[in-house]
């Protein structure tokens, strides 16, 4: 930040997962903040919350409170944006959504910046923040589609419990020590918690993240295919998603297959633009063992690729493996960025 | 077994993970035994495993023990397999081998009795048990290839621990205890047991099953791609795949996509071919959550297989989750029941 201004910075959701890391990347990243604002449901308001040795305490969300707000990060529910973030709005905040609520908004921009970081400038008070597993996978094909084309891509994913909140990750966590022990294992959050049945995840792999829809696709999977073509400004790229569930804590991983439009593409051509994209960590050398893994990838905020590999049958296609931590890049990082690009662009006001 | 002959039956590798597996399939499955051979290593030799209430005593397995042997069910490992196999077959027994060692050799089937049977006919004495991760890869297949026609096939792996034997269970078990504790994790195991470097797969994901190839593929992956198209008998069909080891002990998963050779083919034909193939059991009812998972497989011998689903870019594409018990359909089962087929078909003896 270059510009010396300061501005009033609200925080909706701030007692859950992603809510802590916006907290941490606001912190990390220096974010120019006059007042800060800590909101929640009304069930957690009063919470206190430590930032920059100041302790604030979290306050209900409601229209009023945005009054004299300028850019709001919200990250509470798809509901809660639903209901607030036009109230924001209208008390000249900027909005940047990190639920599901906007993305899909012709309205919308829906923004990871290392890739389509103009889009920002078209808001109409809300920029949508991707969801986690979209996120790192459109930062790791841009270089791939800027320099190659892309026709094709078929991901399935590797994804962490954190990505379900917090109630995830403590029932991750209670269900391996149960088993453990010898225990029986209790499933009241996972796969979806708002859906009717409930299964284990410990030591486990649930093959569903959100709810189904009637095509047998999960909300997940629509999520990254639809997401996919509106960042990349390409509605004829073909985008396939199998999104599964796994018991690790945080960072998500990806197994994708890509087809490219040029010809003749080597895997040190496609190794290079990657090393070369903003945001992206190559690491990948098999001789070496070297490749990402969620664990590793925890609490940083890049992208890491690894495992690039030419498909044996076709020379158009690639198979890549795309980790990063789902609480940063895939939420609180990307939002922040967007804030960022917001104030360093001068994009808050229309 | 209508024959009413028993066989003198050997299991090499019987302390390890999938000998006990062996023994269990055995017993469960009734097989004819006259006498019962329990081999290991020097090591592991004069270990105490009960088998149908009567208790034997391991012994070192030696080119000579074979003397009398008529079947001998293979698992401890290449090396030992290359060394004593054909020392077993000179001395008249079969081999059911469990290894990668003759899985490629011309002169040996390889065989998932659901797919081709018919090929043990063919043996010189050797039959080849496929990889875990393939076998309920192509028993899935079987029947789309039969109907459909099949010209491609992209895999993601999701594998469990065991597959690399009790040690790395045990790694397993010994990490996440460490890690619930807040403790150091120490890795000795995975990925690959003879590789140089070993990374924590408690609350992880590791994109490396056994040692990378020259081309940038594990050898897990080249074993994928090779043995399906042996056992599918089609050259021509693409195969790619990307193995991952994950935090669970029991039963690999995999996001298959496949493309079908013939035009207009519903999900629901795909569903009814499945649910009707030999050794499958389709588990898809988005509507009501029901879909195969690890846990769930943990101790069964089918392979199960859900959310199916076409491709909404290619009609010719369709996306299919498939479970199995790693150490039973994926290694001890599917080696029985190929001991089974010698032994009903009469074609132990050459």
């Amino acid at each position: 930040m270059t510009t010396g201004e300061q501005f009033n910075v609200a925080v909706v959701g701030a007692t859950g997962a992603v809510g802590a890391k916006m907290l941490e990347t606001l912190d990390k990243k220096n974010f120019p903040i006059k007042d800060l604002l800590l909101l929640s449901s009304k069930r957690s308001a009063g919470t206190e919350i430590k930032f920059q040795n100041k302790t604030y305490t979290v306050q209900e969300a409601t229209p009023e409170i945005f009054e004299g707000v300028d850019i709001a990060l919200f990250s509470a529910g798809g509901s809660v944006s639903k209901k607030l973030a036009p109230e924001a709005v209208k008390r000249g905040a900027v909005v940047v959504d990190n639920t599901s609520a906007f993305r899909m908004d012709p309205e919308v921009p829906l923004v990871v910046p290392e890739v389509n970081e103009e889009d920002i400038e078209k808001h109409n008070g809300i920029i949508a923040n991707p969801n986690c597993s979209t996120i790192q996978m459109v930062a790791a094909l841009k270089p791939v589609q800027d320099l190659f084309g892309l026709s094709r891509v078929i991901v399935s994913t590797y994804q962490a419990v954190s990505g379900a909140g917090n109630e995830a990750a403590e029932e991750l966590h209670d269900q391996s020590k149960a088993f453990l022990a010898g225990e029986e294992l209790e499933a009241n959050i996972l796969p979806a918690s708002g859906d009717k049945k409930h299964y284990p995840i410990a030591f486990n792999a649930l093959p569903q993240i959100d709810v189904f829809q009637e095509n047998g696709y999960t909300f997940e999977e629509m999520k990254m295919i639809n997401e996919t073509k509106k960042i990349m400004h390409d509605d004829s790229v073909h985008v396939a998603a199998t999104c599964v569930r796994l018991p690790f804590f945080t960072s998500h991983a990806e197994s994708v297959y890509v087809e490219v439009d040029k010809e003749g593409v080597t895997v040190e051509q496609l190794k290079e633009a990657i090393a070369n994209a903003d945001g992206i960590t190559l690491q990948d050398d098999p001789t070496n063992q070297v490749y990402p893994t969620p664990l590793d990838a925890a609490g940083k905020s890049e992208v890491f690729v690894g495992r690039i590999r030419q498909d044996l049958d076709n020379t158009k296609g690639f198979h890549l493996w795309v980790v990063s931590d789902n609480l940063l890049k895939g939420a609180a990082w990307n939002s922040v960025q967007i804030a960022e690009s917001l104030v360093k662009n001068n994009w808050l006001k229309k």
